[in-house]
């Protein structure tokens, strides 16, 4: 065959979607994630085309929907069904040569034009009497009376087919198993994954700084599991559902840092905990400070209590006091003078950190991941922080998930990757269940509109994003610079434009300040414990928690916001007003549309007016509805156009319940 | 597995284009078409990585060719390649751990840093002694001069760094066949077809019409195949490379179309050619008044040796006297009543058309339908332009066009879709080697400027254009209304944009006048016989085919105007003035850069003044250059921004050729 391998089918089903690489990917889903099907297909001549979807579930239901055909011209038809069980789906589309749609077309240009009048009764008699020979009980009782009403000589031919017509006959047909010419495209699979998998809350903290304590000499105690415990209520109150900790295994001491990333570290300075190996063992221990594992076993029951999940790091990494540097020396690359290569971003040296040489023993290190995995998996976790994936070859990844998810298919991996678009996508690619994104660089309305577009539309068929605020690594200028009011946008903005977002501890405290030259916190707790009164700073209204609260309460109650493909961003005529909706319809939401608008002023410092223009056909909207401002219970009368104002240093955002 | 069936690689190729969904279709391509070719391609850390396309042609040749990368942070890698030989071509990209690049790199920020100087020294003695073991005997020598020089004592090491650059350690270790972790993308077919698939000339007329005489009573002789060619030296002389002609077959009585699409023929009136078939035969005869098939074969062969092919029109479908209607009625759909089905567009009727019911007995029509085809091949013909192909299953046409190219890979088929995008391009990848276009109804600036983007980019991988300016069926608005000047400017834009244009008979006299109320020219030659007088036309000036033999010969001698892919738009500041370039690498034209710029006002009645910028580095010009105006012979010292006059009722555009 010299044009193509694949034959066209007779009716030519050009291509469906979602799909990924052509399939080479299964599309990632999540469970209660609503998916929007579509098809190109396309017929020669002028009669009118079929298309459904048939959907199968892991379990092998299969389900049929008609699909409904998009622009005039454009050979497009869509439906939207919701994945609700875990596992591999499977989707295809068919199309069939829709006799009665063409007849029904034929019939009303005809009779309108007063042409081939008695030619179109018997059609329509023809037809049914075609449809009669594999319908139901049901719909042959209503062919045998459109057969019957279409040769009644007693009516105009108009009649007779208003009457075939009310009889039920389109019904009649659309319930045939009938489908003349059918074409099915090519199945395609879709991994549904566990709802958080894309849709949940993160928090983070360092349980080290969790009940840490400093005596009068100024010497530090370490915080541990047990006092880290007391810590869950405040993860709870503020309504989140993952709480991930930074690596918790014993911390080399060659090369240690000290306080704000000073080369030498001082003696009760604990160290990054990203610098994972000492005598007491690698990264399948327990930093002996924490408590033993048993600590961390009852301290991951207790945040499960809570309705908490415990997140691990996974830092493949190890402290030139690593276990691993004597026992698998294989694992290290050598320079060529002999000694083990350090990480190094030259001209920058980073002596603390052995990177992992992945081309010599490359079974070995797979089998050793997969038992540190395994064995946190036993102690309760079920979710992995990778640091780092992208210094690490994808395809290790892809084995490593895959092996992993086998098992245990629960057990989600999020991908720390900021770096290059083509790496981040090949990383989600290769089984990453979600991806941190570049939300914290991106602050503008044009900027965020943009972004949410391509996370919510152009990869959410395999790349997950989860919007976090700020992270030991990160404290973006924009909320150094911008005030109380840049933190109440940015977790305003995250919580409710991301299905799934995240926050570092100190962000509710309004930590602003930044290590002079770098980006992230100054006396960041990457190098040091940290003290922190979260209970004084609520009293005193200097916390962000009871808005943190709120926003975790309104995606607990309104589903739309849990979704990823649901974002819609509208128009507003303001440079800094950003407008979004999302939006559930009511099939998916037992009976009741769910539907949030969010109105946020992005600039930190000032107040705007202006007008915002709302996609009401996108929404099912009328022309006139009312809308609920969640912060403030305001109600106001709303339409397409819609006048609103927002001072940020008063209150940034609206997030608008369309009621019902 | 649960995440996808491919493995991903140990240097990651996320994807290769050009593609045809996934590599199911062949990417199409034609003899001395360049092609771009471009990989995105990522690996793990800092390393860098090397790619490379490896090209292997029909017969079985490989080549390797370096890919350059692009933008920073994009990850991808882009090389041009031109194809030259008929048949099946395939591509790969491979990648691999670019040592050399790495050290390189490392070596100049350490040197500059003044840290790990010996061992840099010692990295680069490493690597050439790796490189070693499989270079050839100049490389060999090369490289134990490299680690001779950088262990030179006597040197610095920055001086010892630069001996080895500038001894050819770069090239020895490009040479290499060392490419550790080498990975590979999945091989793409590329389907290389004739040039004339992609591009050249095209011209129409109707043989009847050619040498056509009427009596004093008004009473008409058909010109014949003999009388035609008398006409060729007028195609020739405009210099066309490719004659289409209308249906040559028997012309059913039953329902004949009289002038301008009247329902009732009169005793002379010689019936639309698409209405196929009559006593005298179908779609394997020739009109008894055109001639004999003997006449027929002299008259190719006359074209063939003026340089030009004759494309024959494929109309399938029948007149109620086609010989088909009693010998194989299952080709025939019946209607409710019993009667033959003629052809309706509700409520129009075309009852001297049968149209063909293809799903009864396709296997059958297929061997008719090569049959036919393959008699007229035997006859001289290898082009066929093949009427309304969307009103046919696209499956037949895959079908039949595999089965004639197998045997005839010289063959080419042009489609005559326009209608919706979804069934062109599906046509077009059933192996329709071209498509008439939406050209003649983009007129505007900014409609051609999209559109040619579209034809240029988006979609020529698959589908090819041919840009008609005029057919007997179109008549656009723009011409009936434009004057002169507009049929000037779209003569000059299809001939230019186009790496395939074409006119109808009658384009170069300025025939502008439509029949009322519809598109096409009044006293249309597809109902009667038409005498032109083109010589005394050119004598009084009111001819175009000057102008038509000028854009021709540029064609001829610009071989940058045939290209496809190469079409560039440049912005204008006026919303009336088009700027495209047409470039071709010295490399793909022996030597010297072949670069055309177009400048045309397309609004036909007014006066335009304005700034055109050039994009300097992707035609690769300098900051100043010359131009020469190929209309006028005025040269012209160009640079990013000119200024441009153009007065549409004197001389609507510049073609400027980039002197060299």
């Amino acid at each position: 065959m010299t044009h193509g391998d694949i034959r066209i089918t007779r009716l030519p089903i050009v291509s469906t979607w979602p799909v990924v690489d052509d399939g080479n990917f299964a599309v990632k889903a999540f469970v209660t994630e609503v998916l929007e099907f579509g098809a190109t297909a396309t017929r020669e001549g002028h009669d009118q085309l079929a298309a459904e979807l048939v959907l199968e579930s892991p379990s092998g239901e299969e389900t049929r929907s008609r699909m409904f055909p998009g622009s005039p011209g454009m050979d497009q038809f869509f439906v939207k069904q919701q994945v609700s069980e875990m596992g591999i789906w499977k989707y295809r589309v068919t199309t069939w040569d829709d006799k009665f749609a063409t007849w029904h077309h034929t019939a009303v240009i005809k009779l309108a034009a007063g042409i081939d009048q008695s030619l179109v009764m018997l059609e329509g008699q023809q037809l049914a009497n075609e449809l009669l020979a594999a319908a139901g009980a049901k719909d042959k009782k209503i062919l045998k009376a459109v057969i019957a009403c279409l040769g009644d000589e007693n009516e105009t031919p108009l009649q007779k087919f208003e009457s075939s017509i009310a009889l039920g006959f389109a019904q009649a047909a659309n319930n045939s198993p009938l489908r003349p010419l059918a074409s099915s495209s090519k199945p395609v699979r879709i991994l549904c994954e566990r709802k958080l998998s894309g849709s949940g809350s993160w928090y983070e903290f360092f349980p080290r700084s969790e009940g840490a304590t400093k005596d009068k000499k100024g010497l530090w105690t370490s915080g541990t599991f047990k006092t880290a415990t007391k810590s869950l209520t405040r993860v709870k109150d503020m309504g989140f559902e993952v709480l991930y900790l930074p690596p918790i295994h014993p911390i080399g001491e060659a090369h240690r840092k000290g306080p704000n990333n000073t080369l030498v570290a001082q003696g009760d300075d604990p160290g990054s905990p990203w610098a994972i190996g000492s005598s007491a063992g690698g990264h399948d221990t327990i930093h002996p400070d924490l408590g033993s594992e048993k600590d961390f076993a009852n301290f991951v029951k207790s945040a499960n209590k809570l309705g908490i999940e415990i997140a691990m790091d996974f830092a493949l990494q190890a402290s030139p006091d690593h276990p691993w540097v004597k026992s698998n020396p294989q694992w290290f690359a050598k320079r060529a003078d002999g000694s083990i290569a350090y990480a190094e971003n030259p001209p920058k040296k980073y002596q603390d950190i052995f990177p992992i040489f992945f081309d010599e023993d490359p079974e070995g290190l797979v089998e050793e991941v997969l038992g540190i995995l395994t064995k946190w998996i036993g102690l309760g976790v079920k979710i992995f922080r990778v640091d780092n994936p992208h210094t690490k070859p994808v395809s290790f990844w892809q084995e490593v998930i895959e092996k992993i998810n086998e098992q245990h298919p629960e057990v989600i991996f999020l991908a720390e990757a900021f770096t290059r678009p083509a790496m981040m996508h090949a990383l989600a690619k290769a089984g990453f269940q979600q991806s941190y994104t570049y939300f914290t660089w991106r602050n503008s309305k044009n900027e965020l509109a943009e972004y949410f577009r391509e996370l919510s539309q152009d990869s959410a068929d395999f790349f997950r994003p989860n919007l976090w605020v700020n992270t030991p690594d990160i404290l973006s200028e924009y909320i150094q610079f911008g005030g109380r009011p840049a933190f109440k946008i940015r977790a305003t903005i995250a919580a409710t434009a991301g299905s799934s977002w995240g926050m570092y501890a100190g962000f509710e405290l309004y930590e602003a300040v930044a290590r002079p030259g770098a980006e992230e916190n100054i006396d960041n707790e990457k190098f040091e414990y940290k003290k922190r009164d979260f209970l004084a700073a609520e009293k005193s209204g200097a916390s962000l928690a009871p808005r943190i609260s709120l926003l975790n309460k309104l995606r607990a109650e309104h589903p739309c916001l849990g979704q990823l493909r649901n974002l819609l961003v509208h128009e507003s005529a303001d440079a800094a007003v950003l407008v979004y909706s999302k939006h559930l319809e009511a099939e998916f939401n037992q009976g009741v549309p769910d539907t949030i608008i969010v109105v946020v002023n992005t600039d930190p410092t000032s107040t705007r007016e202006t007008t915002v223009t709302i996609d009401l056909r996108a929404l099912g909207l009328p022309e006139e509805f009312q809308v609920k401002d969640l912060v403030t219970g305001k109600i106001y009368q709303w339409g397409a156009q819609n006048y609103v104002k927002l001072d940020s240093f008063e209150e940034p955002a609206h997030i608008f319940e369309v009621m019902q």
